[in-house]
């Protein structure tokens, strides 16, 4: 089959071996996959990863033990638990440490013909959400973790740094709680996507800023924490949506002084996902930068690396 | 008076004026002082304090509007708020934004022959409590803190990272909540200090490590950070309690992988303090290296400056 690996380079290849689906799991044919900053922060070294990139995908379930599921177009969660461990018995396989992850941990991923899950992963999607909406759900979830998370109620100040791709999730997801919400980015044109649903947006350089009571950082860059730790009031919270590859030098002075909370979070929810954009909470219609066919799949990676760019889509057929 | 003052460098001083206290505060004679990590690090530029520095005093009272505290030994709390602002309302004083900090911030501190207070920061003393042990209250009570801000329990895998003089005071504190506690450092002489009150005690080398629900770094290093990282489990916590003047080369990656949560702990509870110090549940004893008077004041702060040096205390008279 086709599909686009890395094995210390990014490399498109024909002739990569169709996965074969353990016990439990499905055999997917992937439909389309978007592109996603850890992928590009895979191929900077985030990740000693090697095999198919790519976790955001929707597909159609080929062959599965449970028969039920063949012809099913379906999302997938990319977190593959052990199911014996500590972790996983208290229902925290996201973080059983023997786990597989899709594209980012032990498991090839979904930039390819066909990829495998197992069962349980599985999300069946309805009609009414596109090919090109499902690619968004596992972003969007990982949107719906910080619910999860952090209260959050109508009282509370919240702002979202980072206008990428993560970041106008984030920032609709949290618009969906009626705090009162800011949108912090660089981007006049990004954050009118925002704008238009009526979310308030602020360029980062236009300040003094407020406090709040919570702040995302969703920038993919050390300096969003440093903003954060600006914004955030004393006793406030810090949620950390950004993994990157670097280290970089971070005075944490402040966070001791504030006795702030600083929290990452990761994967999240696909029902609440897929129920967003069911019902029109997220809208990702206007976050899609350019469609790609997998055998365009390098090209498209150069693309999704460029700074401005949201989201580039692959798609399979 | 005497002073040991800080204007860009470290001065002694036989001529600084005594401080006038304003409405509401105590003039307190200066009876001993210890020198404290973070008088160490406004030296290196953490803070950019200028005046009398000391804020872990004890001292007894000449001067005060309400004549009943006059004669009395006190400890004192080292914020003073505005009593006007949003935090001051909520009963969040040490966060005032317009609050003072004895010898860290606007106020002159405690290495000096007289220091003024607000009333309402003090705390009398009982005779059971030395002077010398006194001093130590202020550093306890940030230990106590911890507790303040987190639920820890009998089952709970507690690490205290740094055998310090705050992880020494920590790890007490922590013993005392009956957690499964390991107290990590880098220096047998003082780690002994910790299993001679039957505390579990592991040199930083010796690995490898179970993971830990808390681990709580006192280090006063960003390598403490790192390490906590490496030794939480997912889902754990961190509390920091180090500050430092330097910004340091940080990966967090981990923290949002592990979905970690990184609570940053400051100033804490006096009366809680004073009833450990009196009940035994926290012992100081062997934590002084050497005693200096005022007059030797630059000298002692050398000798708090150097590795592996604990406690150093001024006395006044």
């Amino acid at each position: 089959m086709r599909a686009l690996s890395f094995h210390k380079r990014l490399k498109f290849r024909k002739d990569y071996p169709i996965p074969q689906r353990a016990e439990g799991e499905a055999l997917i044919r992937v439909l389309q996959a978007g592109i996603c900053n850890t992928d590009i922060e895979i191929v900077r070294g985030y990740m000693p990863f090697q095999g198919v990139l790519g976790h955001e995908f929707v597909g159609v379930v080929e062959e599965a033990g449970d028969k039920t599921w063949i012809g099913k177009r379906v999302v997938g969660e990319i977190n593959c638990p052990c199911g014996g461990c500590e972790y996983c018995r208290q229902g925290l396989g996201n973080h059983c440490p023997n786990r597989k992850v899709l594209g980012i941990l032990g498991k090839d991923g979904a930039f390819a013909d066909y990829v495998t899950l197992p069962m349980a992963n599985l999300h069946e999607l309805p009609a009414s959400i596109s090919n090109l909406q499902a690619v968004f759900v596992e972003p969007i979830a990982s949107a719906f973790r910080i619910l999860e998370q952090v209260d959050i109620g109508p009282k509370d100040r919240v702002a979202v740094l980072g206008d990428g791709k993560l970041g106008l999730l984030v920032a609709q997801v949290m618009a969906s709680t009626g705090c009162e919400l800011t949108a912090v980015g660089r981007h006049p044109e990004k954050l009118e996507i925002l704008a238009k649903r009526k979310i308030k947006t602020r360029l980062v350089h236009e300040g003094p800023y407020q406090k709040f009571d919570l702040c995302i950082d969703c920038t993919g860059s050390p300096k969003g924490l440093e903003l954060a730790l600006d914004l955030v009031r004393p006793m406030g919270k810090i949620v950390l949506k950004s993994t990157f590859a670097r280290g970089e030098r971070l005075n944490l002075s402040q966070l001791v002084v504030n006795e702030v909370v600083l929290l990452g979070s990761r994967c999240g929810p696909f029902k609440r996902a897929i129920e967003a954009l069911q019902d029109g909470a997220v809208e990702v219609d206007n976050m899609v930068t350019k469609v790609y066919n997998l055998g365009e799949a390098t090209k498209a990676f150069s693309l999704a690396s460029r700074k401005g760019v949201l989201k580039v889509v692959l798609y399979m057929t």
